[in-house]
């Protein structure tokens, strides 16, 4: 019988093809005593050089086939190979110690690993998949087994590995690679993101089992339920041939709502846009049929540099959005620093929640020179297109007051500079605080709109990080609590004539689409591969009927109960 | 000119007398070369042989003033004295350096408090002050300055400090030591909370301003309002006489209201309940008259020691309290531990956002062991009084429903055991998570009493660290999203015909009391000194015309608005 894996559907898509296992695989090796150490070095040494010289082929590689962002993680594996704090070690300890190369090796890199992981900084933990990388491939030379290189795929195949570290994200070539699936991971896993973003099938989590299958067996991955068959029977593969060649279809089916408006079964027009976190995304989303931008992330802009952006290299960049988009909406929001995300220039004091802590406005307000920057460049590009400019975590009535104030008077500057300056600028909020949500009739108020930021505003109202695997049960989007604030939301802009959007990953969630449109959700905000199904999923939704149902809904007491109820009526929508 | 200084008033009252000046203040020795290391070593080592000669006496001091308890945390200051890590260094860096002891000191004890105090782990955080403590010890020694010991006060004084460290509050007795006041603090500083418990007047964070105080001058220092006044004038002396004179009498009038019930002015009776962190808290329960315990936590058992408290020591605690209470209510809450409360013992793992993390009930549920063992305890004790559990941090339908099974279980077994339980426990639960709040008509059904946990409740709604005072502007108990919540609670509650207690800071605030009192809360739970103020207020305040206000309060966009709204009101009253 054909052996079957289930695992998490990370990335939908259903793909049929060969595996190619990447054989870097964890190896343990013991600690043995060598004859000559310095001849231990030596081969350490070589194995290091091997690496080099493969590294820098694989940027190349990457680089013509992938362009220059993508090929940059090898500069720093490169970089690792020359760390005295990594590579020295090892040395000394094969020399002082008398030991095999593998094992300490092995030792250092674990330890530095170690040390990486358990670091508060981001930058340091992602750092240490870098050395797990770098380390895997050194080991493979000195053992003498070959270390996949990916960018070399030059057939087409589903990977299967452990997991994808960033820099196998990097290499992938989707001419040749159909999907993958990994044996540990979540939802939210580097490589299940990775996926999604790239359009390609991915199963995350299926567990160890998946060592077994070996490179050369046919493989088919249902990515839409979450199974991987192994050496299926002639049947299956027809079976799942006609199930891809549906998918498919479904896929082209689709693409005719491209230029289509978002309207519902019984004519209600919505907005489907899409959340962007750099320049790069907007291929994606003119690709997908997106009415506007809900939600640009303007971090990337302060990420990954040694000091802040200048407020023309920041105009620069919002002005090239605004252009692309074409008059069509983009929702700028303000930086949104702090939290998981941090700076190491700028130096921010440790804390002990800093989801709970100074970030986003309350940054921006304490630190106001990099506000007003980010201002003024917002207020320059607003003569190049339909910008609304947004501001996260606002609790509080005081700090929509603040910022704006503070908006209105770079603004003043520039009009006496006789800079241009558009003057039908919306500006609004997320509402990701859930005091923000409670007494959001006060800020409907004061803010031209509100984008529901349900990522976070899930996270504070379960009182769950949203990061922390041990409390994930209970992020649940559809917990009557996390409806009950949406409601009240959109009922108290509603009283102040103003839109509602959503930001969140909630907005593109099937079960969620039908309950937003009954509530009267404005605008759905989310990655730019959703914007079609939902289109799809809204033209066969009646706004009246949903709305409904509200009430009945909301007197459920579990997500479960309320996914049932979702899942029974569409059902019955589509016969 | 009388020169004033303010501060924040962290423990109210009023104090006339001579200050005495902590001269523990700090000093940045220079390095200095010293033409013979070993004679340096040896004045150094004399200096800890005097420090070490000078702590068992206050250790001997306090422990015939103060009890055993406070004494402990000189054994600690001893321990230090002998730790190899600081001395050891110390002594090998003048040896190798050749530099003066104070320098060394100073360098060693400094890399050690800041490694100390960038620690996650609290308890590691906490010796950061003994370490601190000690060095000051030994450098006075070595200075040959007085360190200042506060056990051999032997006259009326107010302390004048930088800070006091624990052991610093470990030896006030408070026959002599009248009030103090600190340069550093706020109102959650570790000063700031012994002030209240002990009930000496306290106000902190006056700033350096203080160090001009020397000894000996006469001080007045006014704790209801925060200000310290400096050799005042005969005419000041006069007026404060007279409005200390008016706060005491005050005071001998709360006392005439001990045995009274709490019952507001148009006759609606409510119970004013304590929170007690340890049986030690129990004298001050009974001697404040409180109505009940309406939280006790549990942590203590568990914390400051190596292994899990057995079922048998827990059964002791919990039926001793039960008996001291003479079948008053007492609301014991399970385990709360993770968040800002670590066990070292249980090895949690690290979380990037603890507060948002696996604690209390999330964790209770997942160690089940460690969880059964503390319901048989309460199970065995609940014959002994009126027992009411309380299970924290529940924010679904579910979890609630998964701790009662737990229970349901345990007292199964207990009967089949023979072992008498009681049949009329209540079992509630906190409401401090939004989410429990927004959907508590749900656990209404469930819970046979709601405790709203403020603290947490306002942490999570407005998504800011209680503990961090950067974002503590955000920290507003009487916010309408706040405010909402609460009604939310009650109004869930009375449909279901439950009671609703408040267990955080906000039950003992003179401006939320007409509130929650108006909303209809029944229990009102807060540290023992807060009782027969609240008794007072809530003797003059009418239910029914603070419950026509409601409405009118929660359509108030800001706490300040509302505040000023309780306070013409309550003014009003008064005439």
């Amino acid at each position: 019988m054909t052996k079957r894996l289930t695992g998490i559907a990370a990335s939908p898509g259903i793909a049929i093809a060969k595996a190619f296992r990447l054989n870097n695989a964890h190896y343990e090796p013991a600690p043995e005593k060598v004859a000559d150490a310095p001849i231990e070095v030596e081969r350490f040494r070589k194995a290091v050089e091997e690496a080099k010289l493969e590294l820098e082929e694989i940027k190349d590689l990457t680089e013509q086939r992938m362009g220059a962002a993508k090929a940059e993680i090898f500069e720093a594996h490169l970089m690792l190979l020359e760390d005295p704090d990594y590579i020295d070690a090892i040395i000394e300890g094969i020399e002082s110690e008398g030991l095999n190369a593998e094992f300490k090796l092995h030792e250092v890199a674990t330890s530095f690993i170690e040390m990486l992981s358990s670091m508060d900084n981001e930058l340091l933990r992602e750092r240490a998949s870098d050395v797990r990388d770098v380390t895997g491939r050194i080991m493979s030379r000195l053992r003498g087994v070959s270390y996949a290189v990916i960018a070399a795929i030059n057939e087409p195949c589903i990977l299967i590995a452990e997991d994808l570290t960033p820099s196998d994200t990097a290499q992938l070539n989707l001419d040749y690679v159909l999907g993958f699936v990994t044996e540990i991971g979540s939802r939210t896993s580097h490589s299940a993101i990775m996926a999604r973003s790239l359009e390609v099938p991915a199963i995350v989590g299926v567990g160890a089992a998946a060592v077994e299958i070996k490179t050369g067996t046919m493989i088919i991955m249902d990515a839409v339920e979450g199974t991987v068959l192994i050496a299926p029977s002639d049947e299956e593969m027809e079976t799942y041939k006609a199930r891809k060649a549906a998918y498919d279809q479904r896929r082209i089916e689709l693409r005719k709502l491209l230029d289509q408006p978002s309207i519902s079964a019984d004519g209600r027009r919505v907005e489907l846009a899409a959340n962007i976190g750099s320049v790069e995304d907007l291929q994606k989303v003119l690709a997908n049929g997106a009415e506007g931008i809900g939600l640009f992330r303007t971090e990337f802009l302060y990420m990954g540099r040694s000091s802040l952006p200048s407020e023309e290299e920041q105009f620069q960049v919002y002005k090239h959005v605004l252009e692309r988009m074409n008059n069509k909406p983009v929702v700028i929001r303000t930086l949104d620093i702090g939290g998981d995300k941090e700076l190491p220039y700028m130096k921010l004091p440790v804390e002990s929640n800093p989801f709970l802590g100074l970030r986003a406005i309350r940054l921006c307000l304490s630190k106001q020179d990099l506000f007003r920057t980010q201002l003024r460049a917002l207020l320059r590009a607003s003569s190049y297109g339909q910008l609304k400019i947004m501001f996260p975590m606002i609790a509080i009535v005081d700090e929509l007051l603040a910022a704006k104030q503070l908006l209105q008077e770079e603004k003043e500057k520039l009009v006496q500079e006789g800079i241009a300056v558009s003057e039908t600028i919306e500006v609004g909020i997320m509402i990701e605080v859930p005091a923000a949500a409670l007494a959001a009739d006060f800020l409907a108020k004061e803010a031209d709109f509100f984008s529901i930021g349900t990522n976070d505003l899930i996270q504070y109202t379960m009182a769950a990080d949203r990061m922390n695997e041990t409390v994930s049960y209970l992020y649940q989007p559809c917990h009557p609590a996390i409806l009950r604030l949406i409601q009240m939301v959109i009922q108290a802009a509603a009283k102040e004539g103003k839109w509602v959007g959503m930001c969140g990953e909630m907005a593109g969630d099937e079960t969620a689409i039908p309950i937003l449109l009954g509530m009267g959700l404005h605008e759905f905000s989310m990655s730019a591969s959703s914007i079609l199904p939902a289109r799809a999923l809204i033209k066969q939704t009646s706004h009246r009927e949903w709305a409904g149902y509200t009430e009945q809904i909301l007197s459920m007491s579990s997500q479960t109960q309320i996914k049932q109820f979702v899942e029974q009526k569409t059902r019955s929508d589509l016969k």
